[in-house]
């Protein structure tokens, strides 16, 4: 199977947002042995809408679409496969029902060109949305198929995963099974030069390296005839995998570290907290994006000005003033105080220079009190971006926590 | 002038790299009066480069590439450029000197396939590339102009910068100038049915809507021969989209919301703080990834546990065990507790359900002190995605906050 994928939005062309949508639809194409042969890009026009359509569509079985499906005058993308494809709009009762069911349920005025959201290519299979208004649908003559999904990110990739990947995989001959092996503490190159010898020979299962957020993995692949085979690959593979590197691999089912560190914490009945400077509550988000954290997380002390450090954990003025707010000394006074303040069995805190424009920008110190015991650590982040420096600042949060729950 | 992005890079196709070049050369296209109508990505094939050159010129009078011109076997972008222009590839003798004096100063060994670099299209104008071994090249036959830039953004850019904008400018295309007019408080059909008239009338300034995380904004832009004109017209403009809607604008310079907070809490002198429950820090953390926040906020008290709400906060057990942890009560007593705690002059409290799963999920309060005064009010999020109810409660929030400054 060969697909272009095809991407709908003016923003895109005056450069006010970023094409992630093609970013994630070539990652999964991929992994499902689609070969994406082209992106394209155009605004809501006719004319370069059905250019695209026949470029995609002379080399390509199959075209998928994001955006251009809102409710407003000039989203067309929808018109425009009809008549691409020689077919008629009509209404889609049901598609019509809830539609009116939701801005009733919501409350929201609902104005005439919202009913546009209703109709679709006779012929389509309609691709349901269960997180905005716009549905997507599959349109099909037999050599072609295309699938046409809603811009937004958060709207088109459950679409895609849910409705459009099951009906690819299907389609295709072979089952595709891989695992995403997580790595903390080991850089991308040095990971494939441990594993130089297994890329180069391999042929199924697949091996390769990524970096993703500032960590390195490894996704392994195979596509066999029945899912237990590929699986049964995949399991064969990893194993050498984990001879080779096991000691930097904190998951082997693609988990982000937060999601460890809370199953950590809960098997093990602990408390978790944290006393944040220069991340200024990314730590606490981050742990608290998983579901069920509220079980191990008791508090986050965000103490951004020095007053704060100094009511609510404690730290010395005369630390401050020796040592300045960004020193290990500050940092070990931010872990003892939360400690004393959470009574919890973990309490990590960090404090540093985020930037951006500061010479020290990306020096940070990561204090902690882990099971009656505290250290402190200094860092250097090698960006300078205010952005990445808490990014990095937060992983190495993290990382610390995992590793006291390792070591313990 | 209209122009064609074109990306060569087989990376782009399998996902592993984001295309961040076409998204820097729209934005500076735009600003120089460029319109972009479409983005092209292709592999090394010679067949989908000669179609996507010819759609491009189909509608377009300047195309610019990037990547393709590495010394490998599988880059072929100059090749097939030069087969579609008609033009003959041949030495360039002062870049054959500069390469080989590259290789001779890095003592690098140069390879056959290197001398590939120093051969363009004739007729080309070379467009030097300090930054690495491949030099771009400009190639026009007057009403077809070609722009070749290599792919790697430390490479391409300056090229871009220093030698492509500068021909562009030059160029009589008019000068675009445009305005990003933020609202709160308003969806997109509803901003769309207020503007109606005005964007079916609109030749010049042109108006269009858009929503990004949960803000609906409308872009006004014009094109006129002087920068001053184009000001001029986006201003009249402007000014009848603020008759319609001016009650729900917080930004006409494409600011964030926190960015606009920071700002008013900072010409004000004020100190903000904030208590939060549901949010887990979010809230905080989207405070201060604005750049010098650190003026104005003070502390947040993430109070995940009902003790942290009691211990920090001062929320009183009585109220915990009649009202719930999800309670305005609770969200009173928390905003109240964080004044006491903290003194800042703004303070704003978040506790709710998060989900996934709970049938209260959507479900917060937001607790304020401003100025002397508590309130407090209930909403129930339209989502039930973790991550979109946290992320709307965080923008209630700000909101919140917003609120209070305008009032006072």
């Amino acid at each position: 199977m060969k697909a272009t994928i095809l991407t709908v939005g003016t923003e895109i062309l005056f450069g006010s947002i970023t094409n992630t949508n093609s970013v994630y639809l070539s990652q999964h194409l991929n992994f499902l042995g689609v070969d994406v042969l082209r992106h394209i890009t155009v605004g809501d026009n006719r004319n370069r809408l059905l250019e695209a359509l026949s470029a995609a569509f002379s080399d390509c079985d199959i075209v998928l679409t994001t955006g251009g499906l809102g409710p407003t005058e000039d989203d067309m993308t929808k018109e425009t496969i009809a008549e691409f494809f020689g077919r008629r709009i009509i209404e889609d009762p049901e598609q019509m029902a809830i539609l009116k069911g939701w801005f009733a349920k919501n409350n929201r005025p609902m104005t005439d060109n919202n009913l546009k959201q209703a109709y679709f290519p006779e012929g389509s299979v309609i691709l349901p949305n269960p997180n905005g208004t716009a549905p997507g649908f599959m349109l099909s003559d037999g050599a072609r198929t295309i699938f046409v999904m809603p811009g937004p990110p958060r709207e088109m990739q459950p679409m895609f995963d849910n409705y459009v990947a099951p009906k690819l995989s299907s389609a295709d001959n072979g089952c595709l099974y891989y695992k995403m092996i997580k790595t903390i503490g080991i850089g991308e190159s040095d990971l494939e030069t441990k594993l130089l010898d297994l890329i180069d020979a391999q042929t199924d299962p697949t091996l390769a390296t990524y970096v993703k957020d500032f960590t390195a993995m490894v996704r392994v692949a195979s596509k066999r005839p029945t899912m237990e085979e590929a699986k049964a690959a995949v399991d064969e593979m990893s194993a050498k995998v984990r001879d080779r590197i096991g000691g930097y691999i904190y998951s082997e089912d693609n988990e982000e570290l937060q999601q460890v560190v809370v199953n950590l914490l809960r098997s093990r009945k602990l408390k978790l907290s944290s006393a944040e400077s220069m991340t200024g509550g990314l730590f606490a988000k981050t742990i608290t994006d998983v579901p069920g954290s509220s079980a191990v997380f008791d508090r986050a002390l965000v103490t951004y000005s020095n007053t704060a450090k100094m009511q609510e954990l404690g730290v010395k003025q005369e630390t401050l003033d020796k040592y300045t707010a960004v020193s290990q000394e500050t940092a070990l006074e931010m872990a003892a105080g939360l400690h004393k303040a959470s009574g919890s069995d973990i309490c990590v805190s960090v404090t540093g220079y985020a930037g951006p424009g500061d010479e020290e920008t990306g020096l940070f110190y990561i204090g902690l009190y882990a099971f009656g015991e505290l250290s402190v650590k200094k860092y250097k982040a090698r960006r300078t971006k205010r952005e990445d420096v808490r990014t990095i600042a937060c992983m190495d949060m993290l990382r610390t926590v995992y590793m006291a729950l390792k070591r313990m």
